[in-house]
């Protein structure tokens, strides 16, 4: 496709259109060209092969599900609009599932008896349906799309832990074969529930979410995101007004206070559904936004200059935690400081030494939004703040399904149990855009090998004569060992390489008319360029070396 | 699944859910368990494989498809209820596709610019929807399923003809490989359209449709099927009535006459949307259902007695096309017959040496069921008559599509032409279940060889001891080479034979304490109930003449 249009903005998204990998046939929905569904299936079967030797059983169900299902666990209400339905011929309520926790929890319950059938992981590869609102980045959004999804099922929590690093330890070793960085960080349960999550992410400018990861392993979606917090050594000193006639943001108090900005309580009103609340951050620390969604609500919005008169008594720009009477959230961080300077609530005035909770009551959270370089929590060296793209997630569900939908079975003891569950996703059309995006330059794809849709293409300069001969005959006999790409179309040399470029295939043969005299080919690496003459009489031998 | 609901009829639907193939979640939509699962993975790699061998481009399209794409070919009406429809969040109205051909034609229209594009084949595998009126025999008709369907794009008719013959020899080659049964014969077009269409049937008594075939290669739908018919060389003699009191079927005015039945002229008459029709055939055959309603229209139904006796004159039991005033259809082996016998739509009265054109006029056509026995059009030999299950069925389309939807390319002298299509589809899931009707005993499934879920089953009489050890080390050696289900579950002996026996793992090791002292094991093979002892240490070298 030579002219991609406008809605396409990130590198992956216009590569796979440019590359006739697929085709938008509708918002957020694609379809799959030959290119591009070879990519796919690579993808697909690394993740099945690895499934299946971890032991996970494959199955397959159906994408129409009845509401009654779906109505025993409450999603059907709790989904909303995401959830596409429909009903049949006979007035019957199904929907395309968006996920199978409910449908996998019944058919386990109705097969599994004894705790001799645990533990059991079931898996399927196969297409699910979400109306996302704003469908976007082509598949990496879309609202029909792929996805691996596993289920596992265990007689009590400890199995249920063991199972969970299991396919914790499945999912990174995927990623590894896939040739995709991904980073496991922990994560929001969101509808899906349960009590312990972790996205696994895979770092790259187009993603949609930030991340903070540390070498040692540790790592955040940056809503769930905190860093090490060292508390300050000083002696707490009485509270003390000072003047600061017109100066209020914090870089003006700081340098007409001559403390540094970590000294500093930034008082935050924010109007809510209850009433009014404020959020205390560190002069040097913003709130982040999902952070702060979760806490004050998001339909919450800051104070107008009017209410901050009317709740702090003083003028915007001189807030402070100190005698105000509403809720107060502060950020985990200010419990540690010592010292601190806010507004004093009245015009032109601050507080110093503001000591907790000598000084004011708050409730502490994690508020504050992680930036590169502070130090891990777990090991303390600089953290790195990332945008990543969500390939993965791992979710320990608990008895969460199992109880709604009485999938029991009977212990050693003869008692009936709940199931342990968990369940894991992977996002299989996701992760061909999420390859390309961490793959690519100016000029195109890169593939990395294993994941390439052919191993090799082969061009022959100029579309007759003896280079296209040979090259024809060198296709021959390389196919029945490699998945190889032949450009056979009659276009220039140019158009060849530069397509060529652009759909990344790792190793190019190239037949020139100089080779053919010379008795040459050349074999050229799209990773980094590099050219090699090959006799021909020796390719098939050293092209080994390539693949 | 010990006890099988009273829906499930038809053995293949038994044995699939017996053996835990499949689980039914609601009306025509099931899921597939990890047996199940492993068996359609099998088919699908079959079609999928030599689809590619054939050059056949792989995509995958969506299933949600906008109704626009449906409303260009009239289908979005034509196909009513059948269709399952939905509307997304903004109320755009999408279908589930039961068929791809309008998504296929759209996309190919934009990429095939130029003759040089052409020809191309995309296939993919994909799951698809049809809200049955009445789903049955489990996966053999549901309403979520998954189907392999092809679409062929050429620049002439000439080459649209070529490419059905090799969709069509490929479709013999798929069925080899799959090890089905399948007869290829000529179908209907019904829905999709198109001048020249095959069925792939694979006989079974378990099949909904008729099948007429030889051994020659010529086949066809009962609805469609005839034989060859032979003039009867007679010297044509006068009109004569005869008085045949009380004698009304063709049985009581043969013997009656003495005359054979084929010398008859069985005459229905029918009450149809337009008025009234007769239907003539020859007193030893029959009409066929299926074929008279392509003629006379679905809501048809034989007159009754008041109405004949209005039509004919005569009572019911002595009507005759000789003067009679309304529309006749007459089957061909009519034409071919001298000196017949009918009614003469008079009380008691019948009318000899009839011959057509010489004394009635009819619209000659073919209408009787073709029955085992009667010559092959094409060879003259006796043809079979057989139940069979559709699984299969190939389309030439014309240009039905591409002028809809306006998939044209440019020919070499510049001219716009729309492009010739071909369509094909093999039911993917109901091949499983087409497998199994063919191949299963009163025990349960006799898998052939290359698409059973599992190649060996490993079998150790005792569930704990010297023989479950053996087997366990017999396992891991062989799984290494083989797919291998090893059944350890701690039950008898007796239940792992019978759950063998259902399942239908072609080959069999079996580890008794007999032969665990005389260092041996058993190989069964399912399908004969052959066995051989063999020594342990010579097991792997000898399990490969069995599998």
């Amino acid at each position: 496709m030579k002219e991609v249009p406008s809605d396409a903005v990130t590198p992956s998204h216009i590569l796979m259109l440019r590359s006739g990998m697929i085709r938008k046939l509708a918002s957020g929905i694609y379809e799959w060209l030959p290119l591009g569904k070879k990519a796919l299936n690579r993808v697909e079967k690394v993740i099945r092969d690895l499934h299946d030797v971890e032991g996970c059983l494959e199955v397959l169900l159906p994408a129409l599900l009845p509401k009654s299902l779906w109505e025993q666990t409450g999603r059907w209400g709790e989904y909303g609009a995401e959830l596409m339905r429909l009903k049949d011929r006979q007035g019957r309520e199904f929907c395309l599932a968006p996920t199978h926790e409910e449908a996998i929890t019944e058919l386990a319950g109705n097969y599994i008896k004894s705790y001799k059938d645990l533990p059991k992981t079931f898996y399927q590869i196969q297409t699910k349906y979400r109306d996302e609102i704003r469908p976007r980045f082509g598949v990496m959004r879309a609202r029909e799309f792929i996805m691996k999804d596993a289920y596992s099922f265990d007689a009590d929590e400890q199995g249920a832990g063991l199972s969970y690093d299991r396919m914790f330890a499945l999912y990174k070793k995927i990623c590894a074969a896939l040739s995709l960085e991904a980073v496991p960080v922990i994560a929001k349960t969101g509808l899906i529930g349960g009590t312990k999550s972790h996205e696994f992410m895979a770092p790259s400018d187009e993603g949609e979410e930030e991340l903070v990861y540390c070498g040692c392993g540790w790592g955040a979606n940056q809503e769930l995101a905190y860093s090490k917090i060292s508390s300050v050594k000083e002696e707490p000193l009485p509270l003390e007004e000072v003047s600061t006639p017109g100066v209020r943001t914090v870089e003006e108090v700081s340098a007409f206070l001559k403390l540094p900005a970590e000294k500093f309580i930034k008082t935050l009103i924010y109007r809510t559904a209850d009433g009014f609340a404020c959020v205390l951050v560190r002069g040097d620390h913003s709130a982040d936004p999902a952070k702060l969604r979760s806490i004050i609500g998001d339909d919450a919005r800051l104070a107008d200059e009017k209410e901050i008169e009317e709740i702090t008594g003083g003028p915007l720009g001189f807030s402070g935690p100190v005698g105000l009477k509403i809720k107060a959230y502060a950020d985990n961080t200010i419990k540690y400081g010592c010292n601190m300077v806010s507004g004093a609530n009245k015009k032109d005035a601050h507080i110093k030494n503001i000591n907790c909770p000598r000084d004011f009551q708050a409730e502490f959270m994690n508020i504050r939004t992680v930036k590169a370089g502070d130090p891990c929590p777990e090991c303390g060296k600089p953290l790195v703040v990332a945008r990543g793209i969500e390939i993965g997630h791992t979710f320990y569900l608990g008895t969460k399904y199992s109880e709604k939908l009485k999938a029991s079975f009977t212990d050693k003891a003869g008692k009936d149990l709940p199931i342990v569950m968990g369940c894991y996703g992977i996002g299989v059309s996701r992760i061909v855009a999420a390859l390309i995006s961490q793959n690519h330059d100016d000029k195109g794809i890169i593939w990395p090998r294993g994941m390439a849709p052919y191993q090799i293409e082969i061009i022959a300069a100029s579309s007759t004569g003896p280079a296209m001969e040979k090259a024809e005959e060198i296709y021959k006999a390389l196919a029945e060992k490699y998945e190889v790409l032949f450009d056979d179309r009659d276009v220039s040399a140019g158009i060849k390489f530069k397509d060529a470029d652009l759909i990344g295939i790792p190793v190019r043969i190239v037949l020139g008319p100089r080779g053919m005299k010379t008795g040459e080919c050349e074999i050229q690496s799209r990773a980094d360029g590099k050219t090699e003459a090959v006799k021909l009489d020796k390719l098939l031998e050293k092209i080994s070396d390539f693949t």
